[in-house]
């Protein structure tokens, strides 16, 4: 079968697509021909600084075309999707969770064929492509659990969505579908305005002003949001607090720039701030997350769809930030 | 001013209407103008076993028309509503909080005046009428706390309602911004077309089928809702029992005719059921289930609204279980 | 390998012993040398009702003595008790995680060497004997869950546990390392004296007072207990009602008896009562209580030990309810 | 009556003693006879930063010697103990709430008499002195909302404790009597040897070892704490996050310096931290404490009682960090 590597200390140009053998399902797992995957900061981050030989991409959907032994919750055809990590089943993460990283940790999906344990795999929703379904392992679980796991937003609550990237743009879907009201903001406002178009109450545009925190106070009464999706680390992470109501939460999500460090850590005791980091999430987690997008038939936002031989190419529109919403690759 | 007190013993027929002096707000209190009030089932069994000559009803609204020392979250001509506890600001509930409860364990809201204590009052939402604002502090802060605050409902997950009454009619407004699916039963093809309109997911006609709990299973493949607001008591219990998911919740609402007592434990044991009884809630829960409303406009359902004067037609009226919604008394 | 069997319709007289092929570990398996194994209440209610040819008793530890394929976390002479629920790792119990329950819907460890799933089984407290940890994955377990998980106890609340059955005794042990107040129930002074010892704050003889849990509200001041450890069922279930706090949980363990029906719900919501079902619990319940007896060296309360030539015999003793703590059965 | 007056900008050296008119209690207050007072970091920060003319100090006890009207819950003659929040009564803090902080928002503690809303106050623990009972309402409120109402400590999990003040110590406390594990910090091994006598299961001298992070994760088998009472800031809290297990929690208190900067939000992803910044607590969680503490007989430790007149020395001493446990002064 066909696949991707990544080479040591190469970068995003050493990714390298390359022949292996077929592999097989042993016990407990199944076989699954790819049919469609996507990108993640985070994919950015373990190209630059990769140090192993390894296939790239946690987010992968397609077909099971095998099953191993003692496999029951899984038959040849079924449409599924890889979860993030393939052994964080259900509860609270632990280090043990954090080394079944698809992508990182273990060989992930930008491959033909994958073998994954038929315990880390989960049925697609039925109305979803291939290239939908894909999309949602990494950044729609994040978050699913930042506003629904950690911060336990309700309907009337608010949300602080910052940029227009995969996790912002699937929260701002979800929070909608949960009566939560929603804020976000963007340097464009072509993208503010398709924003709009998905549900989005409030927007701001931190082009237009320094202290575009202020922005998102006014549109709160001054009280402050519930949540931040906190997506840009340390270069928002002050405003972000500073947009927070007392007692709520700041999630900090995905790869954050080193540098900077305006983390101070005074105002979080006196505005009693809550600051959790998340890291991706568990199955149950991508079953519930499914469940509520199949109710509401949600379509997840594809910015655009590459070719498997344009692998590289999908990760340099990445790189560029341009899009809104999800970059795919279609592997067969 | 003119109000109505209920008379020992003297159940629906007894409730009466009597002139008292005006009353006065005393320091940390607020005197509100009552322009609406609405009924509950727990009104119509307080008035049947009644011991005490109280005001009744524990829902209304109106304007403050006078504030005494110490007031300062609130101001003359706010439009408010009564708590349903006049005590229980916050947190969990506690037997002090329930000697507060208002139409109750103190006089209640069915007079042209009442004097409250200025924390145990909340803003109306701007865009609702005084009528509506009135079916809110009891039944709503009910369905609000039994899904948000007991069984921490999220989009996609599925509850059951047990009939049109007040509870159930408002919890499926509710659920149905929240993004949460919703299941409703009624003995009336035209009230479940009604709940339809409003947002029910599924419906169920209990008098087409002894086993209505299988309907509702085959509603959810077979797996149960995740949770019932069960205000129907002893007769329905074992059925929402089996009706509920594996880890599911059933909550207990309002008054609950004795006798029957199909409640056996065991089947909670092994499906690892949750029964809770849920009274009413707190001014916190009030002012973030208005926050939801708010956001979404939702105008609770008003059945019919009576004059002042006919006030024991309305608990009539309410007796008959005609209505679907709320029933309201305008009060001046 | 020698084991015991239950008989279809055969009761406790039907148990009997034969001799089975040795088991062999799959991929992702252990092979367990089973030195001791403990009875509960729902082995009896197996026994009596069982339509199915198995190896009973859920609760058993051991050693390793041979791992399959992909065994990484477990290895040949490891200590271990085998879990409860062989699937249900961590988070919220489902219906499929109790298709795995040992001894019930699927062979148990009354046997001398068995087969599980590598993460069905947890190390054994260095300082604990075999016939210790093998009294462990159903009553204890069932306890914390009960008390940590479900209750949230919390240093200097109450909870009220019913007689000086297995969980109830491990209930008492669990409650005083973490500062919890504890009040036992037993018909015989001499038991009560025994628990006494263990670090019992209070002690009702049940037998001396018709109304006994007026004697549990004057120990709380009036309030009311935080949690009662419900083993009794219907018998007892009104009464532990009445002896909870506002607000209070009552958690409904084991095999409770048919019949009775005291459970009216009407208690439980003027008194914001919670009723949940707690059918034991998960690996990671069973490993979190291991580090808390382990911290503390806690050993668990063995009332008899029989040899594994007299499995009926213990059987019977357990339900002669002449015991205190727990029935052990030694194999090898 | 006499008392003492924080003078803007003028430091600690500015904290003088005035005489002002006898308080008296308006309707749902009491007047208290206050017997000691205790000092905390905060204190020190208030007076050298303040710019208002305010009665210092959070932390009082003494008796009530008159009650307002519409005071039912306290009489003349109860020991009381003022809460830190006058209006935080249960549930989550405000903004409001914070508005009411003794000592800091409104006049506090370090007065011969004080008038305090009835509903913010609480009975001492009978066994308790009132200079112990003095140390309770800011430094022993804050541990125990960070431990078992942020972090849900259960038995057998570990605290991290950095130094000997008076958060410190009293979290030692608390954490013994929950069956908490404790590892405490300090550059002394005096101190260390006292920590030890009131129950420390593990001890690091951080003089010792630069990376003394590394000693933490030593005790804790590599995999680090639970739960860290962050009390150092910016200087430690790199090696408070690196000494946390995966998914667990860093609780921020108190008065942080400004600086350093250490606080690197990226480990808080990888590593699914929880940062929590902790302001006191609600009067619901003193009481929920102090029936903890009446229940195991706990004596908070006091360091130093100084004289009413010495008030000034007290912030001195406290400054010098030289104490362990509480500094108390003494007021009749």
């Amino acid at each position: 079968m066909k696949t991707y590597q990544l080479a040591p200390d190469a970068g995003i140009d050493g990714i390298a697509q390359v022949e292996l053998p077929d592999p097989e399902p042993g016990a407990g797992e199944v076989l699954i021909g790819v049919r469609a995957t996507s990108l993640n900061y985070r994919d950015l981050g373990i190209a630059r600084r990769g140090q192993q030989k390894i296939i790239p991409l946690s987010d992968g959907a397609g077909e099971v075309i095998a099953v191993g032994d003692r496999v029951t919750q899984l038959s040849v055809g079924d449409r599924v999707a890889g979860c993030f990590f393939s052994t964080w089943h259900d509860g609270a993460i632990t280090a043990e969770h954090q080394q079944s990283a698809l992508g990182g940790a273990v060989d992930g999906m930008l491959a033909q064929q994958v073998v994954l344990p038929a315990d880390g795999v989960v049925r697609m929703p039925a109305y979803m492509s291939y290239e939908e379904a894909a999309t949602l392992p990494c950044a729609a679980v994040t978050a699913w659990n930042a506003m629904f796991e950690q911060a336990g937003l309700r309907p009337g609550q608010t949300v602080l969505l910052l940029g227009t990237g995969g996790v912002s743009v699937v929260g701002l879907q979800l929070a909608t579908i949960a009566g939560v009201r929603t804020i976000i903001t963007s340097s464009s406002h072509e993208k503010l305005a398709r924003a709009r178009e998905l549900g989005a109450d409030g927007t701001v545009n931190y082009t237009e002003r320094e202290d575009w925190e202020r922005d998102v106070l006014d549109l709160t009464d001054g009280h402050g949001v519930d949540l931040v999706l906190e997506v840009g680390g340390e270069e928002t992470l002050g405003k972000s607090m500073a947009a927070t109501r007392v007692g709520g939460d700041v999630v900090l999500i995905g790869r954050i720039a080193s540098g900077g460090g305006q983390g101070q850590p005074w105002p979080m005791v006196v505005r009693s701030l809550n600051l959790t980091g998340v890291y991706v999430g568990s199955r149950v987690m991508l079953e519930d997350m499914n469940r509520a997008l199949a109710l509401h038939e949600v379509h997840p936002v594809i910015d655009r769809v590459f070719d498997f031989g344009d692998a590289v190419d999908a990760y340099r529109y990445l790189e560029s930030q341009a899009h809104f919403g999800k970059v795919v690759i279609r592997v067969q």
